[in-house]
């Protein structure tokens, strides 16, 4: 998606909901509309921020689905992810590196997509021995592949192993709430007891439903505790720091 | 070490400096002296940064060398660290925790000490299923336990499994230059392409002849990718965003 497009989007998000009459008014103005025109994700009238560790997952296309888990398969829902839409399927796939190694077992997110991808954490990487480069979901031109394997078959993937970068998910109304744009950076603070930390070139990833939610990986999470985290703090500018 | 002790301890260096006339002037500005008088780890006259991940490791006591690696056993120094006198020993240790789960071999550092001591990341800490907290070194008080197992013997150790908090060590000349005292917390920035980011609560411990070193965990590592960054920046307030 170009500026431009991302623009029109935005426009025809915002018009739709002007005609709509949730436009430029918290819900607690307008208690007579109520919260059911809040914003996907808002609650009390304002952005409610979640941060969640993404664990290693695979994104797989059709056709890879059907060659790991045999003809006719689909991804079949086991848990629903935050975002409306996305879930964790019952599927899990193998993962081989060079020189053999391997982890056994990583769940494959629904639904398909055009480009089956591996998303690992940096530690990952270094199990499996492959040198995954950060990239944004999507951009796995010149990756390194691997294989996977399934129930029923296997396939080599070419290209598509990433170690993922920081992005947060929002919707154009939260962009607004923030000042930021699709492709801008962030920063998130996360508040732990000797542990807090700020995190950096946050990818902000604008759309018209998605709901507020910062992913890091698992070795983020870990490094700053964020099970423990007593606050966390996404800003603009700067780094959370508000000096 | 209290607050009076750490004060006369400094004083007594900067004495001892004065005396051999290093005090109060960089080696820039007195050539006729010359690199020699430079504090430990100064380079050019001025402190030298260095950030090192302090992967899992182990302390033991002289008593615990000697159960596990055979009477009249001593640690071997096998490489040296950057902190002079201190050392990774040949020897290694597994160790085990609840539920039968272990990390085969982690490396023994010496010298020995008074009391032995487990430093984990926290992805080491799932991996064994120990529920380790956030700990400077030494304050093992209440932590967990786990066994240690050696090639002769073993120990079961009732406290000292700790997830190690980071820190820097300094000496106190690195501490007049950052305006810090052994105790501060200060903050290091580490900028990496698309993941740089900000370590609050960096404990200084400052003594007389510590160099310079940030001493972060794999996780931390990992999670700005350290290997590859561009900058690294320790400062004394805020969080190194320079705003």
């Amino acid at each position: 998606m170009n500026a431009t497009q991302i623009d029109r989007a935005r426009i025809e998000s915002l018009v739709r909901r002007a005609i709509a009459g949730g436009l430029g008014t918290s819900s607690a103005s307008r208690p007579d509309i109520g919260l059911s025109h809040d914003p996907p994700g808002w609650v009390d009238g304002k952005p409610n921020l979640r941060v969640s560790i993404s664990a290693r997952h695979v994104h797989l296309t059709d056709e890879h689905v059907e060659i790991l888990f045999g003809a006719g398969s689909v991804l079949e829902p086991d848990k629903d992810l935050y975002q409306d839409g996305f879930y964790a399927a019952k599927q899990t796939v193998m993962i081989v590196g060079p020189r053999r190694r391997m982890l056994p077992s990583v769940r494959v997110l629904g639904p398909t997509r055009g480009a089956s991808q591996v998303e690992l954490a940096f530690t990952d990487s270094i199990s499996l021995g492959i040198d995954a480069p950060v990239r944004h979901s999507g951009h796995i031109d010149g990756t390194p592949g691997c294989v996977l394997v399934g129930p029923v078959g296997s396939v080599q993937l070419e290209q598509g192993v990433i170690w993922a970068a920081r992005h947060v998910h929002m919707n154009y109304f939260d962009a607004d709430h923030f000042g930021v744009s699709n492709g801008d950076m962030m920063q998130l603070k996360v508040t732990s007891h000797e542990c807090t930390t700020v995190f950096d070139d946050v990818l902000v990833r604008a759309d018209e439903a998605a709901k507020l939610e910062v992913h890091i990986d698992t070795d983020e999470g870990n490094a700053c505790f964020l099970d423990g985290a007593s606050k966390v703090e996404l800003t603009k500018g700067g780094c959370g720091c508000h000096q």
